[in-house]
């Protein structure tokens, strides 16, 4: 019965999370320009279905393989005879292969945000292959596998440094190799804004994967109980989230005057990436303080990328890295003893008399984690580069990727008669 | 066991509840115009983040607070510890949060179409602030949180009245002070149409406010159970829905010649607006009932406003208020005896020998509540109309309010070289 | 407490199974014009209306109706009194009527996917009433309401050939007797490319289908027992829908040199109506194969019905017909002798020393319920089109669907000054 009920909620866990694949349909789409959009949405599907391959094959096997050590899971290839419930287990292995399986996937989504308008399509087939069996699976053994990183009581309830800094670091190695977007630095260094071409479907993209974190986060607990648990996960996040918003919305308007939305979703977003590591470890009125800072660092961090002449497109470095860092990091400055005890992983944090130890063992995971996906990701993705290539040539990034990766425009009435966002005329679809 | 089974239940349907802001994002970005739609879809993100702040800090306590009386709750601020659950709830407490933050945050969105196309992005922040401390808690303290309409037996069994009728309230409030949006009427007095940029958007939208319907009705049951009764009321739910776009599309293709889509959408809103308050009170056949008369009430409705000169641009007064009243009053007919033994509130309805008494005590609610909630709204819009105003200028409402409230388009490239619907050419994005 | 965990399970899945109206919006709209798309979009809704009213009236008791013989179910109309649980029952009837009604409703939304963009509404209305009545419920009384064919031990878990091979046969019926849009095809036979006006409508539409999938598939245990074989259902889907994306993307890739994302979103739903006959049935490896082949499948499908001049818009008839029918057949090829016991219908397949019986069984059944469908429709269908006419005019179809079957264009910011994809200039609406 308890077996049926815990199912049943990481079930509907797995769900909301490969449900979020919705929302980085929308999120990346819209924020990008419209003779790419068939191919951002699109590559989100085709990517999906390459992760759920490899996960099955060999990812999970690498996480939690049964003769593993701490460093790397190992065995229980291919998918293994997951139909029986070994005893004790809080819930079937099926289950949890699902809801793993949509977290990996998550990560993956994350760092393609860095490869957005110039990767070719080639480029994601193959770096999805190689980021999930030696990027995802490695950090997320570390961490939830049994690995080292869970030897020292790393805090990370349900991902901030393992899916989301992971996937940011990945975008980060992918957008310093692919260089920024034509037109997007001029000659003397200064940015152009290259706005997204539907801030309905950002706005949307962020209210769908807001929707899928209670997945995300409050599935985390695996475990049912009497329910109350799940619901103040739950609580949490919303807070996170809604802190996040209305912060990053308010210091763009004090700090631009400008109240600007595309702020205010990455101000959701980083709320709930930031409240993901710490959702179940502190306090309710911590949870706000989290995302309220996690959308002040959000609009900070947009700014200071874009200085740095790093484009990336759907501020996936910001709004999952930096954010990610800060949720991680939070845990070590407000984790309860009670919370604490209760969910079994760590100590306390600073605030709660338990020192700098707890907020030392977050900020090695942060470093260690972050280094290790940046690292193996620039090493794949050089490896690409210099075989196939990573970016399309200009004239192809010009016309668009819908034309030069799949032949056809996304939105062949809009864009037939009229001009591009890069201001050159686009060619007439072929066979409309 | 039993807690943890119900803690599933009405978690699913606090995240399905969440879930039906994305059909606001649409129902509302797709029913007004391109020039306002990252604004209008980007409002409900940033209020949505408000609401959820404020009722945990203060509107949560003035609904359920255990020190309250029959007028208001008090007591149990900021989230008070909410991790355990007292013996006898029938789910945890941190749940039925989550659950009716929820709720709260539906009303809000409902008012929030009064608004549409012409009020600041900062009277949007301050209302949302006070509409969640001082119009919502009351209302669905009285009715359900045992205050004085409960005493008296008000049925309500997820707010047609308490959610729908009181946001609607507030959106009338509005949209008297607000005026009616340039262009709207002619000098003569004859209404112009003024149709929304994007019917998929807002069918999408509607769909997936269908589909979290089921959350706001079957999972107001709170208890599980053997599982039969949710699923009535779920029945009753769909019928209801699927009655009203039925009836309003064949009214407005019999009385118009024309088979509106705009009008039908609004039947399906209506009939589940209806169904609201009496799905767990009526049998299916009434459901049904209570669906085409609420797909007829709304066509006439949206005529009616129309020609009294009231610019309601997503119909909230129609869809939420007149069929809000419609399904409220419908239990005072409908109300089965055994249906209402069940549920354990208030008497049968006028068909079931129950005589005029029911009816009575819903026509009292309908009109306290909507007395109070436009009357609290239209006090509290007055002195934001007095203090910081409530309108954009003239100049800013015709270049859109993307540009206007936080500097950029939501659609440049459609907006950049086009013009937008009041026929005035738009301006060139500055930064695009 | 057994009953309630069911309960929430099979809730949980008619909710997901509804909510797949939301891609169909998404995917049908988003594959035709821009001057259709309200109309496209809107009839969903209207059609899902009216397929809840009849379904509740009669079409559930034609599956389930309790005075039945083989062929058809008998009693029990207009919702009875579903109220109580008889003893035995899985889960309680009401539950299971609306997850009932779900899968009639996709059946019908797969058959308009043959009528789009050149169907009068008033043939929508009509042949909705009369596929609820007497084209679904036969089929599926034949397979899951005890009637001949479930006697005969056919193997259709939730409905590749029930809900999918019926919808596309119907759709075939329909595209027959409508003819080919204008402009499809030349005089000379070569078909012209008709793109859909938004390939992130497309995209989003597959992955909320692929999302809501588990309700259909994984829900369709109904019982949940210790959470492990929904799981495995699950996990099943997951990786057919994978493998059809990416089968799809690369053939097409390979053969046309071009990586045609509509080809791959129709892989991705080829893998999932092909999976969901045998997802319970099957080994994962297995699964893999069979999405593997059904993206292989639609490609040539696709190909295939373009050249017999049957112009299929939305490709319903490849994705769900073709696909549904190597769905359906692949249970008698992979189905493990240990898996068919747990399910209890049939035998294991050919691969399992099963020999050629179950595959034999399986076939019939297709041949059987797609000619059944074909045929049952296409007299309906011919009997609305000798009295009332099927197809709107050329100068409707010419101006689009929106104004001409509902008086307003669904895109009129877009479409006012703009032009149609027809090539014809469109008027500009009337009223704007």
């Amino acid at each position: 019965m308890e077996l049926g009920l815990n199912a049943i909620w990481v079930m509907l866990g797995a769900i909301l999370v490969i449900f979020m694949q919705s929302g980085f349909v929308l999120l990346e789409a819209g924020s990008t320009r419209m003779k790419n959009a068939g191919h951002i949405a699109g590559k989100t599907i085709f990517t999906l279905g390459i992760v759920s391959l490899v996960f099955w094959a060999v990812g999970y096997a690498l996480i939690f393989g049964s003769q593993g050590n701490s460093l790397i899971g190992w065995g229980d290839y291919f998918g293994f005879d997951m139909k029986n419930v070994p005893e004790g287990s809080p819930v079937a292995p099926t289950v949890m292969f699902i809801f793993q399986l949509a977290f990996a996937a998550i990560s993956m989504a994350v760092a393609f945000g860095g490869f957005a308008e110039r990767a070719k399509l080639s480029a994601y087939l193959i770096f999805a292959i190689f980021f999930s069996i030696i990027v995802y699976p490695i950090i997320a053994h570390w961490v939830w596998g049994g690995g080292w990183l869970a030897e020292h009581g790393k805090q990370d309830f349900a991902g901030s440094t393992v899916v989301h800094l992971t996937g940011a670091m990945a975008a980060l190695a992918a957008t310093i190799l692919l260089k920024p977007r034509l037109g997007k630095y001029n000659k003397n260094g200064t940015p152009n804004e290259i706005p997204g071409h539907n801030q309905v479907f950002t706005t949307l993209g962020v209210m769908l994967l807001w929707v899928g974190w209670f997945g995300f986060n409050a599935s985390s607990t695996i475990t049912v109980g009497d329910g109350s648990f799940f619901g103040f996960v739950a609580i949490n996040t919303q807070l996170g989230a809604a802190a996040g918003a209305v912060a990053a919305l308010l210091i763009a308007w004090a700090v631009n005057g400008k109240a600007d939305i595309s702020v205010m979703l990455n101000g959701a977003l980083a709320g709930l990436v930031a409240i993901t590591a710490s959702c179940a470890f502190v306090d309710s009125w911590a949870a706000i303080v989290i995302g309220l800072v996690a959308g002040v660092v959000v609009f900070a961090s947009m700014r200071f990328f874009e200085k740095l002449r790093i484009d990336d497109p759907i501020y996936a470095l910001s709004a999952h890295g930096t954010a990610g860092v800060w949720g991680t990091l939070s845990n070590g400055l407000f984790a309860t003893p009670e919370l604490v005890e209760k969910v079994g992983v760590g100590k306390p944090g600073l605030l709660y008399g338990g020192g700098l130890e707890q907020l030392g063992v977050q900020a090695m995971g942060v470093v260690v984690c972050g280094a290790f996906a940046f690292v193996v990701s620039y090493v794949i993705l050089s490896i690409i580069k210099a075989v196939i290539g990573l970016r399309v040539t200009e004239e192809e990034e010009t016309i668009g990727l819908d034309l030069s990766e799949h032949g056809s425009y996304g939105y062949p009435e809009h864009l037939k008669a009229g001009s591009s966002a890069s201001g050159k005329a686009a060619p007439v679809h072929p066979s409309a």
